[in-house]
C-alpha cells in the first residue's frame, strides 16, 4: 500500500466515526468529571441505569430498543446516540432500525423527524465503521 | 346459584373490567365523532398508525411494547392503556411487563411512576379479566 | 310551561354544558384563591396572558387558534379546554377547527389523539349549547 | 356533643382531607402493587428517589422545594401533590409557596397555570386540615 | 466588476443565507438517506405531513403558523426553521412574526425564550436574503 | 514575564470562559434584535422574568436553584447556563450543585443526564474564571 493510500484509509475512518468518536469522547471526559464529585445519588442512579438493560425476562437487544424508542420520542439526540451504538452492538438491522423509527415518528409526530434524520446519519456512520473494519 | 351470589358475581366482573371498559367505550365513542367530520389528514393519520404495529422485521409484540414504553416516557395515560391491551392480547408476560416499566421509569424519571401506577392498576384489571373469565 | 317542562329544560341544559360550566366554575374559583394570595408575578403574568391574544397586526381568532394548537401539542387539557371555548366565541367553524386539530396530531403524534378526543367531545358541548340557546 | 354535631364534625374532617386522602391512598395501594412484583431496579430507583431528598450540603426543605418546581413545570399533578405534602410538613409558608409557583409558571408559562389551580386547591387542603386538627 | 466585489458579493449572500442553507441541504441529503431505506410508514407519514398545509378551510399561511407556534413550545429548532422558511415565502411581516414569538413565549414560558432567539436570527438571515436579491 | 508566557494566559482564559463568553454574548446580541421589534407581550415578559428571582420572602439564591432545576428537567441548555451563571454569583457551591443535579436528574430520569455533562461543564468554566481572576 503506498503512503497516499494509507492516508485516504485514515481519512475515511476518521470521517466515517467522526459523530461516534466525538460523542463517546465527550461522553466518557465528562462522565469522569461527574463521578469525581462522589454524589451518591448520581453515582448509584447511573449504576441502576446500567443494570437496567442487562438481561432479564426481556433480552438485552429489546431493552435497548425500548430504551431507544423512549430516547427518540423524548428527542434525547445524545439518549438517541448512546442506545444507537448499543442496538449496533447486538445487532439490530437497519431495518428494524427503521420500524423502531417508524414507530418513534407515529407516536411522537413530526417534531421528531428532525432527530430522526441525525439518529439515521449517526446509525449510517456506525454501519460505515463495520464495513472499514 | 342464589340471587344474591349471580348479583356478586356480575359486580365483581364488573369491578374488574371497569377501567377496561370505560377506556374502550370512551375512545370508541369519541372515534366516531372524530371520524365523522371527514378530516383526510385525521383519517389518514389514524390508519396508518393501525399499519405501524403491524408485523414487520420486527414482529407485533415488539413494536406494541415499543409504542408503550413511549407513550409511558411521553406521560400519556391513556396511550398506555390502549397499548396495554394490546401487549396483553400478545401475551406479553406480568414480569417482561415490570422490565418495561422499569425502562420507561429510569429513562423518563420519577414523574413516570404515578403513570406507572395506573399503568399497574389497569394491567391487574386486564389480568383479573382473564381469570374472571 | 309546565313546572316538569321548566325541569327537564334546565336539566339539558345543564347536560349540554356540563363540561363547560365545570371548566369554567372549577378555573374561576380556584383562579380567586389563588389571586387572593397577591404574587405580583403570577398577578402580571395573567394580565399579560390576557394582552396576548388581543387583536393586533394577528387578529383575535388567530392569535385564538395559535393558543389552542400550542396547548394541544403540550397536551394540557385544561389549556385546550379555554382556547376551545375562545375560538367558539369567536366563530372558528368545525371545519376549521378540524383542519386544527390535524396539525397538532400530525406535528404532536399519536400521543395528541387522546386530547383530541376530549377536545371533540368539549368542541360538541359548546356547539349543543348554541342549539339549545 | 350531640349526634349531630359529631357528624357534621366528620363530614368537616372528610371535606378538608378529601383530595389529600384519596391521594395518599391510591398511591399506598398501588405501590404495594408495585413493589409485590420485585422488579428489582424499580425498587432501587425509589429507595433512591428517597434518598435524593434527604438532608445534605442543601437541607430537606429546600430540595423538596426542587422537587416540587421540577414536578410543576413537567405538570405531573401526582408528582406536585407528593412534594406539596412534604413542604407542608417541613413548614413552607403559603406566600413562600407562591413564590415558587410564580417561577414554575415564569418557566414553564401559561400550561403551567391549570397545575397551579391544582395545587392551590391541594395546599388549601393541607392548610386545612392543620386548622381542623 | 472587478474580482474583488465578486468575492465580496459571494461572501455577503453566503454569511446571510448560512443557516438558511446548512439547513436545507443537511435536510435534503438525511431526507434522501432515510426515504432510500423505503420504511412505509415514514414515507406515508411524511406525504401526510406536506398534505396537512396544504390549502382548506383554513389557508395555508394560516396552517403554517399554527405548525410554527406548535414547533415553537415543542421546543424544535429544526422544525421551527422549516415552518420559519414557509412563513417567509407566504409572507408573514416580521410584525405578525412577532406577535405569533409572543403567544408561544407566554403559553410555553421562558424556556421559549433560547428558542426564540434562535428564531429570531434566522427569520433575520431570511428577511437578508431578500434584501440581498 | 515573558511575550510568550503572556500570550499562554491569554489563551488560558479564552478557553476557560469560552462557553461563557458564546453564551453571553449570543444571548445579548440576539435579545437586542428581538427587543428591537418593541413587541410589548415579549418586553413585559422578559422584565418580569427578571422581577421573578428577586429577593422575597424566597431569597434570590433559592429561586436561581428553583429557576435552575426546572430548566433542567425541561432540558433546555441556554436556560441551564443563564441559572448556573447566577447560581455562580449568588455562591451556590460545588456540592449543592451537585446536590441539585442530583434531584434534576432522579424526577427527571436518565434523558437529563447529557444535559447534566454539559452542565457540568459550563460550571467547571464558570469556577475556573474564578481561579483565573
Amino acid at each position: 500500500m503506498t503512503g497516499l493510500s494509507a492516508l485516504i484509509l485514515v481519512n475515511n475512518n476518521f470521517n466515517m466515526g467522526n459523530l461516534v468518536n466525538e460523542f463517546n469522547e465527550y461522553r466518557t471526559k465528562m462522565n469522569k468529571v461527574i463521578l469525581s464529585k462522589n454524589n451518591l445519588v448520581i453515582k448509584r442512579l447511573w449504576n441502576l441505569d446500567t443494570n437496567t438493560y442487562e438481561d432479564g425476562v426481556l433480552d438485552k437487544k429489546t431493552k435497548e430498543m425500548l430504551g431507544l424508542v423512549a430516547s427518540m420520542v423524548l428527542r434525547c439526540d445524545d439518549c438517541i446516540k448512546y442506545h444507537l451504538g448499543k442496538c449496533y452492538e447486538l445487532e439490530v438491522s437497519t431495518d428494524q432500525m427503521y420500524e423502531l423509527f417508524a414507530v418513534a415518528n407515529i407516536v411522537g409526530g413530526t417534531i421528531v423527524v428532525p432527530h430522526t434524520r441525525r439518529a439515521a446519519e449517526y446509525w449510517e456512520e456506525l454501519a460505515g465503521e463495520k464495513i472499514a473494519g
